[in-house]
């Protein structure tokens, strides 16, 4: 029986290649955008074959995907910080400071794009990506509840909306990045006292 | 010369055939989605010729962009009255209520889709659809100021962002459309008090 990991289309991947595949797709599409990306395009950068890219992966969307699911988990910190106004902030600001990584905004609209019209890519952008940035969040939220620190302003899936809507709104429907005034304001706007100096 | 409306493409429009190609547009969407939608297919419904449907718009995502734009005017109240409670709650059911008329979430995900593959289609979305509706929340945010009743909770334009931000998010995003629950926490949220009975 082949070897396979859980949710895998193919053998067990070797994790050079894999960690060039996942670079690869960001540094061309920071180069060519979303649309001009190609699987070609991705394995000629990672320097592997077409058929190694479709070994592991249906489409580029997907390659993207796993992309920006590994560059948020490493880049958005859900670490303890003893407060839940300096987690929320953190959390927001290193969001926030993905999107200007190249490449990573013209993925996420890409797939957000592709996600509202293709239903099977959908379903797997919301389990792959969006409701794994949800659980990070959820995790902030879950500590807070046990240190006490959480003051009631919403309940916590509408806190949860509010702070992805923000983000996501911003980068599908304006030019304007969000600053750090923004997330200082939609901290506050949450209701989390600021933190002890 | 020809007379023109502003913003057209050809001649002056009969207001009939516009009327029956913006509501077909929405017909056709909600029966077979918005990938499948063709100018073809709205022209037969309205009962026009495909060339009619060309002369004045240069897609099906400009119908529905025209479309959209014509009923959230209609649907959406932005009217005094005489508290800024009142009326953000009512922006906000008239909005999540819009959502619930057959073939106009689709139309919209379809569309934000659209914006974010093709960037003159998505310049047209914003000034014709997504600069409008932030216009036509500013006009309650305007009066409110005037009124004195506008709880100072975030700046005006963050305001605009999380509710629409909310709105896009749970429609992009989620299979859960926001409730009157939802709506109420979000108007609390956003530090409006409640009004007098």
């Amino acid at each position: 029986m082949t070897e396979t990991a859980p949710g895998r289309r193919g053998p067990k991947r070797s994790e050079q290649s894999r960690s060039a595949i996942l670079a690869a797709a960001f540094e061309v599409t920071a180069e060519v955008g979303y649309r001009a990306l190609t699987v070609e395009g991705i394995a000629l950068r990672a320097g592997v074959g077409k058929q190694t890219v479709y070994r592991w992966w249906p489409s580029k969307a997907d390659v993207l995907l796993e992309a920006l699911a590994v560059r948020a988990d490493v880049e958005v910190s859900v670490d303890d910080r003893g407060s839940y106004r300096v987690e929320l902030e953190e959390f927001c600001r290193d969001s926030f400071a993905l999107l200007s990584v190249p490449g990573v905004a013209a993925a996420l609209r890409g797939l957000m794009a592709e996600a509202q019209l293709g239903p099977d890519f959908g379903t797997r952008f919301r389990s792959g990506f969006l409701q794994r940035r949800r659980a990070a969040l959820a995790e902030v939220l879950r500590r807070a509840h046990e240190r006490g620190d959480a003051p009631h302003v919403a309940p916590d899936e509408l806190v949860t909306d509010l702070v992805f809507g923000a983000i996501w709104y911003r980068l599908l429907a304006t030019d304007r990045p969000l600053s750090e005034t923004d997330v200082s304001a939609l901290c506050d706007l949450l209701g989390a006292a600021p933190a002890a100096p």
